[in-house]
């Protein structure tokens, strides 16, 4: 029977998935073992409490080198009538962690006594002297670590569920221990599936798709606590993926099934689980992420009979005769969010630990998202903050791109009945770096250039982050109006003066107090494909009928340079094919020329030069940073300036083909 | 030639270290290693910039399910007026990621196309019909990931020193990589050294010290990314720890040498150093764990001529002929935060990782804190918000106390120069927990009962985390008046009407309402010597002239139960030998007895029986949990009230000797 995708709301997956583990006696801690007390006990998780089973310290130990007493002794000593005590019967000389005479009661420190010889004359044997003279009485007690001062036998030391850290290795072993109980890591199987699979390494063509989900998945599997094991890729047949699923099942406490877990003609996932066991969900109402399948399969399936026996090796002796599967779908960002969602909630409870619950901020949008109703929709950002506002840039919302992944500070949810947010409203973002590293981090808006790539390697070292968004030379300055940002990139000529950016930043941050500081120069040219085939050599020649042109968006840098020259060239855009289509990267240009989408575009050299395509200089011009004077002053941006005159860098970026690093530090503006 | 410890700032400490290692060619990432881009990279550190070898996708891919067409032969298409494109010339059906035909630039999704066959007529064969309709355009790349939507070559795709997660190891690999450069582990020697020390497992006698340290040492360098090598305890021999230093360090990055860091009579840390190599440091002005070692050893030591010439495998081929040795005090609080704050950072240059920064939260110090002006001084804290305050209540302070460490939630700084801060003043607390897990706290005052050390073990199952401070029930009932707790444990009898605790509610918390239940009732009595040596029978003998007692501290409700029987048998407390020597909890009553401390003490049976010692009830009590109105209502302490009706737990706490479970749950006041 047919499958079809119909998606449910997020909790009634959640439900659904709980109470058919719980029928199946699956919703608890897996199984526990005992392991030595050392080192590799780590992040893993007590299956048990930790009782004392011995105090610490097991004795009255003292806590100072120096001399153990009896208290009352010491009774009336003071600075101007000394009392001096007989070594042996009064007085005994104690180390640190020595354990003190059954007789003493407190310990006088080595540095409060005068030590004395036979003849009652100072020595300096200060450790082993006939007789101590003293100047002040000592309270019982004083200087003394009693029994059990750190732990009294019987005591609970960690309750069960503890993720083990360094300390806790320490007091487990103080409470007398040699071992601990732990939960077993759960075995997770991760089959990979889709004839159109590559393992890494593979020499791609088109239509290639390069296999590396399952190495993701195994990656978080691990990172939650579980025991990951990557299945080679099985091509899309429904019979070699319910096999390989049964052998998965086997040995395994889930079976993680990545891609044709949608409802396209080679989405066997629904129906392997149909047949293997029994199909609990196929889709969720979550974005990115909704075609995902729950189910539970047969261990033993009835549909071939192998020869060995099961044998129940959980500890707890309970039904092991069904096996959850998850269908992840294929998409890479789809793919990880899934397991966040679906796995970490039952890798939690089979180790008897918390869910990972990251920490919330609320953030303001500085775009506005769109967002279908029915949906959970997860928006990856970067977070700054600028100012005393904490901004949250949304970042791509392909489900295949997982830099977004990569580059994301948090993930905000807009949740299913709401139709999207609008700019500068609140969002609620889930955290995956810590506030410090997100104070710390530098965020550049406005045009494009890739020096800002080795300009966030070398701040990386300078314990900086900076987090860069495209959106032109203009965007970026209206975003910088906005206190949207710290700095914007900028190559604005002004087509009057042929002076860069001042017009425009007066024009579109007047009243803001600015520091303009040159970056690069560089060269424009025209990038096109290798080996030029049909003989472009100008901007002439983009209004032949057989060029297809890409162009950069309205308000980059490159575009108000293009539009310059073509009105100075007397060439009028609407006889340019392509003028239309907008990239947003100078990298975006050339992977358009690269695709054949293009016959060329303009752009900068080093962007040809990274596809390895042709490029043909036109013009110079200058890069500069807008920083609003606030910002430029700030600690923040201090490690951005002491690059401008790191020679490091300014080689790094000399090295790159059509760029000039003699402009770099100067200052064009300073208000 | 001797050594004199001599505290130095902790900045100046640093900055010694820093210098020394700079000079010695050490403060840079020590080594970089090539290993396969799989599961075992999370964690480790990338040692040079990632940068894209190919694109993602590496071809226009369809992002759908659907019909490649060219966008422009679209127009025109609406419901009313829908177009009809031929198989073949006009359009093509494609997968999700299969590649675009040459001549296409959009896809429409399977889902908006009318399936036709040969006649014109709808066909069930709805991906190879013979001709599609549609009813609406598309725009040019509709539906189509183009080539380097995630990654375009030649970009960054992470910087070097990145802690790399799984999706990272998703996009190197997205970016045509199969193999990373990380940097190399960090190799540490760990040394305990102490002729009093002993191994785990060892049978106990007085003056033995259990060997721990080094578990926990090697634990933090590894959860710092390190790679420890524990050695076997060396004795207080100054020859064999040359010897066993040597070893270390030939095969080391860093060597650990616990304890005999200090200035005593077998303390050979500083000398060791001085034969070695350099001694830089001998003290710091940081408590716990001032005395601190810091030096640089020579690797190849002119002391002992060895045969094996030392291969240099680093692989920048740096000097590598010195090796840091850190001196760690032993007490197991400063030998921990020694490492924090000494090896944290080497390790972070060393793998070229940012040091880990702790969030910081302020905080309301509950109790007052004095501290040496010219140290600073760490105090371990436990957090909870109560109300509107994030509370800081400071833990045990004894530097031996590992247990402080495992409760702290964080670590607050009395910086130098500072005296001492007092009740209700903010403190900045360095955060060990999530303010998630924080928040999740219930702060429990007042007396000590061994019940909550079980709640706190049932909570932990229910999300709830359960942090005790014992200062008695009148302690209690005063924290709560100042809303420094959730609840208090209180046992107080009112000796005119011979009711618990309402009297001392109204007294201690006028006008805040509560919510007053019943936990248990128990048994009080003397705690004694196994076999009751000295013949304890009742009260009366404690007035005995061979008779130690051990009490309880003022406030207590054991102690107001003390005065209340000896003022109805008519003894006079001065006739009690140690009636003032005071204990803060029933278990160290006990401990106090069964080290031989005093002979008995008033407490419950259940702590008698901890630590085998002989118990004679004498009264019956019983032990409330007082809880402001506010709180009893509040979700954080929903799951304690759960418990009171938990058949598991009441079984849990009725199997405690002297125990009587019936009166569980009772309201006793309810305002």
């Amino acid at each position: 029977m047919s499958v079809y995708l119909h998606d449910i709301p997020l909790a009634q997956a959640h439900s659904r998935l709980q109470e058919a583990l719980q029928s199946a006696g699956l919703w608890r801690v897996l199984g526990m073992e005992s392991i030595p007390l050392d080192e590799n006990a780590l992040g893993l998780v007590t299956a048990e409490p930790v009782w004392a089973k011995s105090s610490s310290p097991h004795y009255h130990s003292s806590a100072m080198d120096g001399f153990a007493v009896r208290a009352i002794t010491t009774n009336g000593a003071i600075s101007s009538k000394p009392l001096t005590l007989q070594i042996g019967p009064e007085a005994e000389y104690v180390d640190t962690g020595d354990p003190l005479p059954d007789w003493a009661n407190a310990v006088i420190p080595i540095e409060n006594v005068e030590s004395l010889d036979e003849n009652g004359q100072l020595t300096k044997d200060i450790r082993a002297p006939q007789a101590v003279r003293i100047r002040a009485s000592v309270a019982p007690w004083s200087h003394v670590r009693p029994l059990g001062e750190d732990i009294v036998a019987t005591q609970l030391v960690l309750p069960a569920g503890h993720v083990l850290r360094p300390v806790d290795l320490g007091a487990i072993a103080a409470a007398g221990h040699q071992g601990i109980r732990v939960a077993k890591k759960p075995r997770v199987a991760i089959l990979p599936t889709g004839t159109e699979l590559v393992p890494m390494g593979s020499q791609l063509k088109a239509g290639d798709i390069l296999e590396y989900n399952s190495l993701v998945l195994a990656a978080q599997v691990k990172s939650m606590g579980g025991e990951p094991t990557r299945f080679p890729i099985t091509k899309d047949d429904l019979d070699l993926i319910c096999e390989r699923v049964q052998e998965a099942a086997r040995e395994h406490d889930l079976v993680l099934l990545n891609a044709g877990s949608s409802a396209g003609a080679e989405d066997f996932s629904a129906k392997v689980v149909e047949k293997l066991g029994q199909l609990m969900v196929h889709g969720v109402a979550v974005r990115p992420g909704h075609p995902v399948i729950l189910g539970l399969l047969n261990r033993q399936s009835p549909i071939k009979n192998r020869k060995s026996k099961i044998v129940n090796n959980e500890s707890e002796g309970a039904r092991n005769d069904m096996v959850p599967i998850i269908g992840v779908p294929g998409y890479p960002v789809s793919a990880a969010l899934t397991i966040d969602i679906f796995v970490e909630p039952l890798m939690a409870k089979w180790l008897g630990r918390r869910p990972r619950e990251l920490p919330i901020e609320s953030a303001t949008l500085t775009r506005k998202l769109v967002s279908p109703a029915g949906d959970d929709d997860y928006v990856r950002v970067v977070l700054g903050r600028v100012g005393d506002k904490l901004l949250a840039a949304p970042l791509s919302r392909g489900a295949g791109v997982i830099t977004s992944l990569v580059q994301a500070d948090g993930l905000a949810l807009i949740p299913s009945g709401t139709q999207g947010m609008e700019v500068g409203q609140k969002i609620q973002v889930h955290l995956y770096r810590s506030r410090v590293e997100i104070e710390k981090t530098i965020l550049a808006i406005g045009s494009h250039d890739l020096t800002l790539d080795l300009m966030s390697q070398f701040l990386a070292a300078h314990d900086r982050r900076l987090a860069s968004a495209n959106v032109g030379s203009q965007g970026g300055l209206i975003a910088l109006r906005r206190g949207e940002a710290h700095l914007a990139g900028s190559h604005l000529l002004d087509v009057e003066t042929g002076e860069y950016n001042i017009s425009y930043i007066r024009q579109y941050m007047p009243n803001i107090p600015v520091k303009v500081i040159a970056l690069v120069g560089r060269e424009q040219g025209l990038i096109l494909n290798r080996g030029n085939p049909k003989g472009i050599k100008s901007l002439q020649d983009l209004t032949r009928l057989n060029i297809q042109f890409v162009n950069r968006q309205r308000g980059a840098g490159t575009r108000v340079l293009l539009d310059y020259h073509l009105k100075k060239n007397e060439i009028h855009s609407n006889y340019i094919a392509g003028y239309f289509q907008e990239e947003y990267t100078h990298l975006g240009v050339a992977a358009a020329v690269a695709s054949g989408r293009a016959d060329c575009g303009l752009g900068i050299a080093a962007a040809a030069q990274a596809l390895e395509l042709d490029f043909i200089p036109l013009f110079n011009e200058r890069y500069d940073l807008v920083i609003p004077k606030t910002h430029a002053e700030s600690d923040l941006l201090a490690p951005l300036f002491g690059l401008l005159v790191d020679l490091d860098f300014r080689q790094a970026v000399s090295q790159l083909t059509g760029y000039d690093v003699s402009v770099m530090g100067t200052s064009i503006l300073e208000d």
